[in-house]
């Protein structure tokens, strides 16, 4: 049987994909310094084990014959997915893959050095090279989905979003927000006018930090017979489903920045962790996308972790870990903090839209041949000027040079932060219109119920559906900025 | 060139044997409990990817056209390797090797179980059953290498050692010892008389402990930028030459333990971390096999660890991690610790080769179909009572059944214990000859010339020689009981 061809190669390809995750995950905990070389040759060797299996020629007929066969509901639901993903994975010539490789890796060397020297034009013949490959990979693309190029690009990190859909919720959102921003910084003048900031200015020692973590990791639902919390340099979310491992970094002088952080990654362990079971080794198994799993890890942080309810629950175990008493109002002031500011990993979750609303429109831009690479910084600017009301044109360092994204080639993947932001939003207004006094368990540090419908409604799902069907079954609803806006209403508004 | 097909291969390999050495490191020390089986599900899959690529057919014909290439002399030392590891992997038709793969995990599994409970008779006829196919195995490795039978297993281990080379060697120590044995107790019993046992006593802080073995490995010279020390419950040296990881166990009831331990897995990893890197992918580039290794951790942990000279330089170590202050005469009472016993793993230097002989002498017996598995325990008793006049006639589990080599169908690794020893003996006899001030250099933390004569001698030279050839270049002569039992009087006779 065909089917049963595929399912072992899927076990294979499982195999190599645990591999991968695992020494990932230990280069950046456990690594010995020295290690890097050998481990990048053996990750790299492993990496093109699995492509050749993954795109061998004869799985096409294999696919073919297995849509003939027998199948019941789930097999036939992951034939689908399979061949979704072989289709994504096979459109690229091998002469063309090689090409962008050799130019990704230059281009994002060479953007490592030049970013700190804020040297824009030394890195544009890059960036140029960069843009033309991914016009070239956006129509081949294309071609073999079907789908308009932009789309093509999005449909790797977030199947079935598409422009024409995303544009106006996108565009709704902009709107709202270059409102809303001066809004939300006036009340929190406002506030801070009563009630200065009181600093975090304790010293917090790493391992009762590390505690504090594990112990609201737990409470959130985090399975530790199947997963670990450790630290590295760049807070992650990595590991296989039966044993994910999350990291994150702690500064003695300010314990939210870790707490935080594990929180945002223990809502991506939480995902992994809960995927199907019995069909790990096939796409059906895995996650449904990079949006569908932001809107997860912003689920804990957002709408659980800087919800005020969670704070009563939450302040006791604060004085219990670290032996310092806030008050809820002195640590939502926070943890509810909102700032302009020109670096988007830095950004607060009113801003950090507009951060995303702008790179998702210059995207289109280059891709679509309208922009030229060289046009960027004045368009960046332009932009930021008119969303934030900040300029980066003397310091592309903090404009289009501060994400790794561009360099690397990854076009198309912005958009998925902000969909998982608005997302999480659409699914905690769906949970409460159920379940209206879930902020009440929360309270109590009870999350069996958020944790129940989340199971349900999406985890148990895995790849069975496209990310906006998905979201619909799981909301009633399609994507709405609504929710979103909502939120940030009751959150920050006046 | 075919040279440089094997070459790709050796690197395939080499990725391959990386991953699996850090996924099994990483189950020891970081794994979540609950992902074992993914993991031996994605190892297995590794393993397999490694053992077809490993022996395929076509690889018989590149070694004999490389043959004919133009080759400098390390190609060809590479060449001569290759064939020899291919021959030992390719020997066995499949049909046998998944025939044995049951039979032996089937056998270790019911030996887990029984050992607790001390059935030997319910163990049996898994034990004859493994037997039967260790002496298959047997016949068709001594058909493809040449060689005796038992050879031909202990080839897999040990390269170049040999039953009629070792067996008189072994007679000659078994003679001494069943002398010295005695006499090493009533010296002890005489100083005991004198001088009481100072008991380990204190609580030695984990961290403590640690901070002590990572001083003690920075000074011996194990290679931070290329390793590391964690924990597991069974201490052992993994991980890749670029980042060797070894692990102890602690109680903190007793710092030697752990220590000790420490020091052994320095031996093992300072070997691997100095091997020939451009030769790193291949065969030549490896450690020499297991007697070899055993002989490298047991120079670090016997030769200098329980060296007396090692001690001046220790004892304020000791002070300085724990805060005890210790005599050099009390410490040692404690690292010259003899005693007869039952069990092998727990046996100290003067007491140990004869377990091994033992052994060495039953297994022969075992693989020629002269002693059968149902009479193991008589003869198993016979020895023990000849040796170190113990019974262990009504303790199987304490007797036959304490070892997990047996029940795995390894035959023919026992030897390598105790040939170790006497090569590391053999080792430092060579090296203080050379250098007869070495004593005060180790009394000074000063392990320079150590080390340097070890990778000149033994680590750079890879897989180059034979076990037997590697030793007499470094030693200047053939393996000669004469330097372990003048070791063992010095240290403990009268």
């Amino acid at each position: 049987m065909s089917f049963e061809k595929i399912d072992q190669l899927c076990r294979k390809l499982e195999a190599l994909e645990h591999s991968l995750a695992i020494l990932g995950a230990d280069e950046a905990t456990h690594m010995a310094v020295g290690g890097g070389e050998k481990r990048a040759e053996a990750m790299s060797a492993l990496a093109g084990m699995h492509h050749a299996r993954a795109t061998a020629p004869e799985i096409a007929d294999w696919i073919d014959t297995a849509q003939q066969e027998a199948l019941n509901e789930d097999q036939r639901a992951a034939l689908h997915e399979f061949r979704r993903q072989y289709t994504n994975m096979t459109c690229l010539p091998t002469e063309f893959v090689e090409r962008q490789t050799t130019a990704r890796l230059r281009s994002e060397q060479l953007w490592r050095d030049l970013r700190p020297k804020n040297d824009w034009l030394s890195f544009l013949p890059a960036l140029d090279g960069i843009v033309a490959l991914v016009r070239e990979e956006a129509e081949l693309r294309a071609a073999a989905t079907g789908l308009d190029r932009y789309d093509a690009l999005m449909e790797q990190y977030d199947p079935g979003h598409r422009a024409i859909d995303i544009a106006p919720v996108f565009s709704e959102l902009k709107t709202f927000l270059k409102g809303f921003v001066p809004e939300a910084l006036a009340v929190q003048e406002e506030r801070l006018a009563k009630n200065p900031l009181r600093p975090l200015s304790g010293v917090y020692p790493i391992d009762k930090q590390r505690e504090l973590g594990l112990a609201m990791m737990a409470a959130v639902g985090f399975d530790f017979t199947h997963g670990s919390l450790s630290v590295s340099h760049h807070p992650f979310c990595g590991g296989v489903p039966t044993d994910v491992r999350i990291t994150t970094r702690y500064k003695t002088s300010d314990f939210l920045s870790a707490l935080m952080g594990v929180l945002h990654e223990t809502g991506h362990a939480m995902y992994e962790q809960n995927l199907p079971k019995p069909w790990s080794h096939w796409p059906l198994g895995k996650a449904r996308g990079m949006a569908m799993h932001e809107s997860q890890s912003l689920f804990v942080e957002k709408q659980l972790g800087r919800n005020p309810a969670f704070w009563e629950w939450a302040l006791p175990l604060i004085e219990q870990y670290l032996g310092e008493k806030w008050s809820k109002d002195e640590i939502l002031a926070h943890v509810h903090w909102v700032e302009r500011g020109l670096i988007r990993v830095d950004a607060d979750e009113v801003t950090y839209p507009l951060h995303v609303i702008l790179r998702f429109e210059l995207e289109q831009e280059l891709v679509s041949g309208r922009l030229k690479a060289a046009d960027v910084p004045e368009a960046w600017d332009a932009k930021m000027r008119d969303y934030l009301g900040l300029s980066t044109i003397d310091t592309p360092q903090d404009g289009p040079m501060q994400d790794v994204h561009w360099p690397s080639g990854a076009f198309g993947y912005f958009p998925s932060y902000t969909l998982g932001a608005m997302m999480a939003a659409q699914q905690w207004a769906a949970l409460e219109k159920l379940h209206p006094s879930v902020d009440d368990e929360i309270a109590k540090g009870k999350f069996d119920t958020v944790t129940t419908w989340r199971r349900d409604k999406i985890w148990s799902q895995g790849s069975r559906w496209s990310t906006p069907e998905l979201m619909e079954r799981a909301t009633g609803e399609k994507l709405n900025a609504a929710h979103f806006t909502a939120h940030l209403k009751k959150r920050y508004g006046a």
